[in-house]
């Protein structure tokens, strides 16, 4: 579970960075993204649907104000060109963009003139590690931007029910499409949680079995994929929240009332986070007082062993010293008819009596 | 206490989720929830009360208008059409219906247009450990509906009240009627809080007499029992608060006030599992102490043992020696004729003086 | 300090209950009281006082109007007809009665229509143990009732201010009357702390001399009766300073004053509470490593004896081996004049050395 | 550092308390002061300075309306009369009085009438051990008065400040004074706070070299007085807070900018004894690692000790052994010619190949 | 990385301080700085820009009001002269001058009458540690002010991208600079981040491989440097955020926007390293874990050796006695043709099944 090279502690709590100095506003590919991005457009009123993936953004131009509501989804973050042509055709403001093109940024829901600008990260647990994916989404009158780094396409299930025509989705604009949106993101920490939950499980169940110093390497990283989980459940609840609760004219009242439910699930997330966070110091505990246990366990044995054969020993001396017989009083049960039998007799008595004493103290 | 298939470290902490990407507002049976779904409904003024168990949800449109209280109380959570029939009846949310079907809610008010709707968790203390039954509960006008999984009726005491015609409860209406309920479910807490109570006073008698490695497990299991007690009583006592504190036009003046009794008893079943989780952290305490203090004493032992025999038995191994008695200073010792005696009453004297220090020290 | 059947972990922690689906008003004898209740009647104006002691509350009827305040004292609250009958010459409100009854209450204020209620814990440490008794106190505009559970009557040290006219008592209305008896109520938690500051420095002091067991049974024991102490002081405090902020018709303005001092002395309560709790999980701190040193005193005393003398016994040993001494190579040293004296010389030598060696350490 | 009749767990942090019961507003002389008291005079305009120590408080009725500002600073808090006279003479409230003469109040800014009373504590660091002084500030439209305990006079660098014209402070008003004393009050924590730090960085340096039980209760001794400092300036830091924030008639907006800066010192010198706390339970982790390390040294020397001469002893045992070499098969080593030192050799190598093991092992 | 000089607990958690009662606005050289400053002016207007470095403050009287943007920075604190003439010029209120000239201030943004004064500290890790450096700035309608002690020059970058031309910097007014610079200290704190996580990583490898003191030692050094961390950053979030929010004559709405993301910034510099201090309290459990590991690893091997070599020893004990063969009962062993090899079965079938026990209990 832990690889050496990606172990690092500050990984995945750092966001990327500019040089301190650099201008606000100056647009780079984001860290770590290369090769061109997929641009896919969904443009939809309530009785047609239309799905285009386009590479040049020049064609966006002609797109807005024919009535329908279009959702332009960017996967791939290194082309900084058609970024900032999306955000000349839909006055995205320039910090935004910034923002868009750093990785590791914070949740957050901010107001710019025309348009609500929302940054999200989406909860994976892939290949025995948690992963965030960072979304930018754009909500302006009519239409929806949102972008994402070069990965699997995340917005797929909602793009499926758009062109299904399933639900609401295709009737109630474009702020019912951010919350869908936005409302995948929060569902995906789930799933997270629950093989974050399982990972636990395996742990404690090292810990109880057989207790050693892997099972505490784990339990560090289980405790650091969780102090991710907080840093992106916490703020991602504050997002739900002010979206739920704040008036703007972006986002019908009917549509806020479906944030309410967006925000119970983020708090719920963030719930079990904060649990698990107790759990896992809760194995901690666990884990040292099998230590304890087990040193215990040692020790007993060490002196049970000492104590039945160190007198023993001491005595089988005393019988293999060479005073000199001559004398009548030196060690005269060296001549006895029954000495040696006498001597294990009593050799045999002491590891009897030794036995049950310590079976009366429990340490057996 | 310990069943290795139930104790799973999310269990009771991650509620049940749909599918992310799943519409808002789909309706599915809910998980682990089978077989037909009974329905009780009462009706009742101030004068008279009809208890009727319907199957065919139909029978409820004639219902509504005459003037009486009318209060459905569904048990199974399987029958999603049953559901979505009183939906339609009582013009229910369907973002609500959605939670009710999901089991694991976190407690919650929350108005909608015409109606009040709430979610709590009924908190019992069975076989040997902490069960929630999630109870949901509709206010309108002039009827109450609540729904529960398949399990015991909880709400019989109520409709035992009802047709008993004892109390208040005829004549204040549907929001005092909703007030009894969420108050039993309040008041449930404090039975499954004294049976905590006493596991963990048996935890505690275990590891002041013996302490060992399933004290420690049944421990951490209280523990993780605390954290979904805490999980269910902090918003518990947010929505009596809320419900104390908030207008309503559902709810009036007089029936807040009880609601502000309720509200104490949800902030006092909270206050006592948050000192219980300080008294599991004590525990944890005294038990390490013990166990370090059961390594003192065995150490004790052993360092007794050995300081009594390790210079004996070295006594006797040098009387054990063969040096050259021909030699007359070579070990003229043995030859004495009070040798023997001599190396014994030297043994007995060091034997008696090591265990007099020792009892000094206070190790015996 | 340990009394095995008065220690149960919930106790004083958990409130007394009435069975989950008790209709709320339901008055019923508070559990463990017994016997009839005595009540006690002071009326007094500026000029004159009047002690009475009825056992027929129906005497009450004619006193109220005559422009003068009365207080009635209640102890005992095993007389449910004389609490419904004050109830009712008073109007009283039922919920408030209820809690009147039910010991184990969390001190709160409550505004109903024409009174002010309030419930605050008495604390006294008897008998090794911090125990907390319930005041209940009705504020009128004409009146002030307060019962007490069946113990020593706490309040006539105000009863004495009363009838010997001292200070602003007998002239300022019922609202002072009643910030007398809350003053006292607050301030008796001084010497409940000093007491169990001094429990803690005996404590402290046992820990220090020798740590055992029963040092860390006491000190769990305090810790219980500091959770206690703040599951009081805390909303008393709030009570305290809702009644000295907020304004209220029965509480005029000069009075409310002095409930700013009182609640400055609830907060001190509380913050000296806290800082008991610290010290105790200080102690401890001590307590374990306490622990730790005598276990490195023990292993020191068995490394000491173990190093010193098993390389003599190796040593003894050798020089008792039977080689053939015929081959000239075989053991020369057991032939040699000085060998014996040699032997004991490189022994005393060895011990001188080993000694040495950790008296250097710092072991002895 | 720890003197044994000094170090009661309580002290510092109870205050000196009345009789629970006793009526508010009573005076009497506060707990250990007696003798008379100093009184201290200084009255200024901006042109005219005029210091004088009176017994007599009758000799301030004349004082008043003459234009100058009053500063009556009273050293030693027995002589009650000498209060209750200022009360009079300035219409002090009677319940600030009682506080002034109650020692070990909470800091607190309270408004009466035509007053503005304030309690803070003067910290210093003298004889190993923190100090506190209480020190009461009455402010009101000409005048201030001040009341310290009996110790050195506090407030002399500020009528030194006075008396040689330095500064705005002749110029500015009885609120400027004030706020002169409350800074030179506030400044003071942080000599203090230094002198503690040094402490902490003492105790370091103990427990790095050879941590002892002492050390442990000199840093049990240092929490405590980090207990004591945190009870003073978190409510000092809300004094500060209030002048600088809250209006008031006798605090000009231009004396509000200055206890702006004080309350900006009020909150680093608790930020800094916040820290000092986290440092002090870092250096119980140093002790406790520092314990477990030589424990594990001292089992490594007995292991070694055990491993290495163990084995070679219970080879000696072996040819020490009396079988009967007649028979040819029993122990024919002992007739061999190079027998005794192939034992040596195999002793040797044995030793030598143990120690390359444990070196290898890290263990030497 | 711990050098003994400079590890003071309280170094760089205590601010300087003057001596408790200087009069406030007092101005004095900040401690530790020496000689001459320097004074570099910037004045700029959208087409224009110009460097000077003056020495003599009085040639600034005649650059105010020319409609053009003045920027000064001053390097070294010791010259009060030139900073009560800058005081003098722009109008800068004495306390804040005075905080300009007191290294170690909490940061701050605080109105005066015509500027707006903030302080922040500049982070940076050089040379194994962290180290803050004061930067204050004072801001106005058409200048800039700014302070920070002999060091490199922070500002460098700044000065560049003015005289280069680039982004908006040119053509914003001051507000705009004034945000260019605070942005510039916020971003610091990402690299110093960085480094400090970095050495947290070299700590946990080390604890991995090898335990021992230093690693500990090391560990509490990067704990006070989070100390110092959190003591700069969350008073540093709170001045943006204020800029951020408050409304303020000198910073127009589309800046204050940009702080919106300044703040953004400080608020994830906190979390980053709020989060390093988890791991670092999480570092200590690994390395007590650790600890616990190695000593029941060297309990283990003592056992093993014990429990193998001391019934062995015993055994040749036994047969080393000097019972008189001549009775036939004693030690007939001794006779037997086999006995040697006899003995030596024992010995080995001994050893071996007790390996064999200990690898099932995986001791081994």
């Amino acid at each position: 579970m832990v690889e050496d090279d990606s172990w690092v502690p500050g990984a995945g709590l750092l966001k990327d960075y500019q040089d301190p100095g650099t201008p606000p506003g100056t647009l780079s590919a984001a860290e770590g993204e290369t090769g061109p991005s997929r641009m896919i457009v969904v443009s939809y009123g309530a009785d047609d649907v239309a799905v285009r993936e386009w590479t040049d953004p020049s064609a966006l131009d002609g797109l807005r104000g024919d009535g329908r509501i279009h959702w332009v989804h960017v996967i791939g973050l290194a082309d900084v060109a058609l970024v900032e042509r999306l955000g000349t055709v839909f006055s995205l403001h320039p910090l935004a963009l910034e923002d868009v093109l750093t990785l590791g940024q914070r949740p957050k829901a901010e107001p710019f003139d025309d348009t609500l600008f929302c940054i999200v990260q989406y909860l994976a647990y892939r290949r025995q590690s948690l992963e965030k994916t960072q979304l930018s989404l754009f909500l302006g009158a009519e239409f929806v931007v949102t972008f994402q780094p070069r990965a699997d396409d995340l917005l797929a299930p909602i793009r499926d029910r758009l062109t299904q025509g399933r639900g609401r989705l295709r009737h109630k604009g474009a702020g019912y499409l951010a919350y869908a949106i936005l409302d995948l993101v929060v569902d995906a920490a789930f799933p997270a949680l629950e093989a974050l939950g399982d990972q636990l499980d395996a742990i404690e169940e090292g810990i109880l079995e057989k207790p050693d110093q892997e099972d505490i390497e784990n339990l560090q990283c289980a405790r650091r994929e969780l102090l991710v989980l907080r840093q992106v459940l916490w703020p991602q609840r504050e997002v739900m929240g002010r979206l739920a609760r704040e008036e703007h004219e972006l986002m019908p009242d009917d549509v806020r009332l479906y944030f309410r439910d967006c925000y119970d699930h983020a708090v719920q997330a963030l719930e079990v986070s904060e649990n698990f966070r107790e759990m896992a110091s809760g194995l901690l505990d666990i884990y040292l007082t099998s230590l304890s246990h087990r040193l215990n366990d040692v020790m007993k044995v060490l002196t049970i062993i000492s104590t039945v054969f160190m007198p023993l020993s001491f005595l089988a001396g005393v019988y293999g010293m060479n005073f000199d017989r001559q004398q009548p009083l030196n060690m005269p049960e060296l001549g006895w008819r029954y000495g040696y039998l006498g001597f294990w007799a009593v050799a045999i008595a002491g590891i009897a009596s030794m036995l049950w004493m310590f079976r009366r103290k429990g340490w057996l």
